[in-house]
């Protein structure tokens, strides 16, 4: 089955879902059409890359095409919306997907309509409930997917693993930003570790193994070889992007990842070949929420004047040679390797 | 089985399915102990009020005691630990069952080991993800709890249900709080449909149901004649000893519901009989977050001088009547109702 396709099936299992829940809300109460309209606004955009892994991974592992896998695949959407939204209220991001951010979303309708209090709180309060919601319905979704109880049973626990170890690495991640950085080759370390649990193992291996489980693989672990070192490749392109993307395309304001101080193994690999001027420029520069083009221009000339951008090309490359290595080896059918091959050049692409 | 036994069995399977989660993070990184440690503290309080009805909801539908029922019941102390840890984030509250508030633990955490950034947005973010790392354990437990897959699956729209609407009654109530006091009666009547909401059913109509539910009863939509009165009783009861409480019982400070502003039935009711002085003096002290004893104290003797206390009492009254009148006649068995008529009194009474 071809990408679009897959995408459509996804999508379409996903809106089913959430119209599904519609009635329920409104049944409620009127006033909580805001959270829908919000959560409608998040799930239009998205690549839909974890339900591709997952359906690869069934697909792979001899599944046959059904909707009830599409609907299990398209429970992760609504994961990544969950942390999405709670990552923005976190980062106090303003955009996402090209549109404001749940948080902002929210603090516009409390400014639009004359309320008391601060429209901040507000904002970010109902963004905590909004991804709440999200994260329940993501099992709800997955669990009342249709897949027969053994196939369910079979992926409960890398479901449930990948779900604790993408909160997890996030914590690890904010506690990596508040200690500060480490010295040196060390920074890079300990970029790269929080890049495996808070993103290599939840975008790309855990999706991938939960497919192959649904579908009855006794191969699972054996695809970590693959989903691993591609995983990593994506999220160091994905840094790349937060840095030197093109606005249109990452649905973020240039440099916006910058602005936010992320401490990146981009930036932990130009602080690692900086001189000392540049280090304190850097330091100066990173997390300045008023940063402007100027500033951003200056951070990302220093990123490429310290070499740190071809070194980090280069590990996307490595990564990548070793994930398509491991891919032609991988307990896969023919089918699934092909298209798999052709995720690994998406996942890794200079643009979005 | 006697409350006492049945808060030990539930203890005991939460512990056990906490105790199990250890090593995973402890794998991942020693540095994630803080979030165990803060898990711990807020689970050694609690009245575990939901596993019990759970309970009762399953035995009084003629369910056998089995420890996997006391694990799916007990799964809703996590649901209540997410929902405590996020809502204390949005109330911006210090302390939660006598303990530091998992937020502001965190914010400790970041000052004693003297890290960057904002010690405040750091206590938030881990609030955050610590709560959801409880909202998704709350249904890893219960569908990992052991019950066959047919009670499971009966079970599952009220579990569902009840998450989606504690999520969707916290935002009605902080809508409600952020658009201000309606006039007169209508704002009690605003009041008491999110106390149906956000309370009510979360409490006790829906754990009695899922309880029921699981154990194959063909009547649970007739609990709710039990459940639900007896729902809005006990709210009723939590919002008088928020204000009027011994903070030795309620484990919060003296008043602390009229710090955070909470604008409960309590508070509608005195406003709808104040006169025009004392409401403005509620207006002005109510919701400060520098309130003194001596402000709690005019709060309260307002409270009580508008009668709003007394009026409060007996809806209690009339709702717990109710209660025990549905209850009467509730498809239940002897013993259940025998034992949920003592937590009738439980729920209700005036002291914790």
């Amino acid at each position: 089955m071809v990408a679009s396709r897959i995408r459509k099936e996804v999508d379409e299992a996903l809106y089913a879902f959430v119209d599904r829940q519609r009635p329920l809300l409104d049944a409620v109460s009127g006033d909580l059409a805001p959270m829908l309209a919000a959560l409608d606004s998040l799930l239009s955009g998205g690549k839909r890359l974890r339900p591709e892994f997952c359906y690869w991974g069934w697909r792979g592992s001899g599944g046959e095409d059904r909707p009830e896998l599409f609907t299990a695949a398209a429970s992760l959407e609504l994961l990544q919306a969950g942390a999405l939204i709670h990552d923005d209220v976190m980062d106090g991001s303003d955009t996402r997907r090209g549109q404001p951010a749940a948080h902002r979303r929210f603090e516009g309708l409390h400014a639009e309509s004359g309320w008391r209090g601060s429209a901040e709180a507000f904002g970010a309060g109902a963004a905590i409930l909004l991804g709440d919601v999200c994260l329940t319905w993501c099992d709800e979704m997955f669990q009342g997917s249709g897949l027969p109880d053994e196939a369910l049973r079979r992926g409960r626990p890398i479901f449930d693993l990948m779900r604790t170890e993408v909160m997890c690495g996030q914590y690890l991640d904010m506690r990596g930003q508040a200690r500060g950085p480490l010295a040196g080759h060390a920074m890079v370390e300990e970029a790269l570790r929080i890049v495996r649990f808070k993103s290599a193992k939840y975008t790309i291996e855990r999706p991938l193994q939960l497919g192959a489980a649904l579908a009855g693989s006794e191969s699972v672990a054996e695809l970590s070889a693959y989903g691993m070192p591609l995983g990593i490749a994506f999220q160091l392109r994905d840094d790349v992007l937060g840095v030197f993307g093109d606005p249109a395309q990452t649905g973020k304001p240039a440099g916006d990842d910058l602005r936010e101080g992320k401490r990146t193994v981009l930036v932990a690999l130009t602080l690692e070949r900086a001189t000392t001027a540049q280090a304190q420029t850097v330091e100066t520069l990173l997390g300045d929420p008023a940063l402007d083009l100027d500033g951003v221009e200056t951070l990302r000339s220093i990123i490429v004047a310290t070499g740190a951008l071809d070194a980090c090309e280069k590990m996307i490359d490595g990564y990548t040679a070793d994930a398509e290595a491991a891919l032609a080896a991988a307990p896969l059918g023919a089918e699934g390797r092909e298209a798999l091959s052709g995720l690994t050049v998406v996942a890794t692409a200079r643009t979005v």
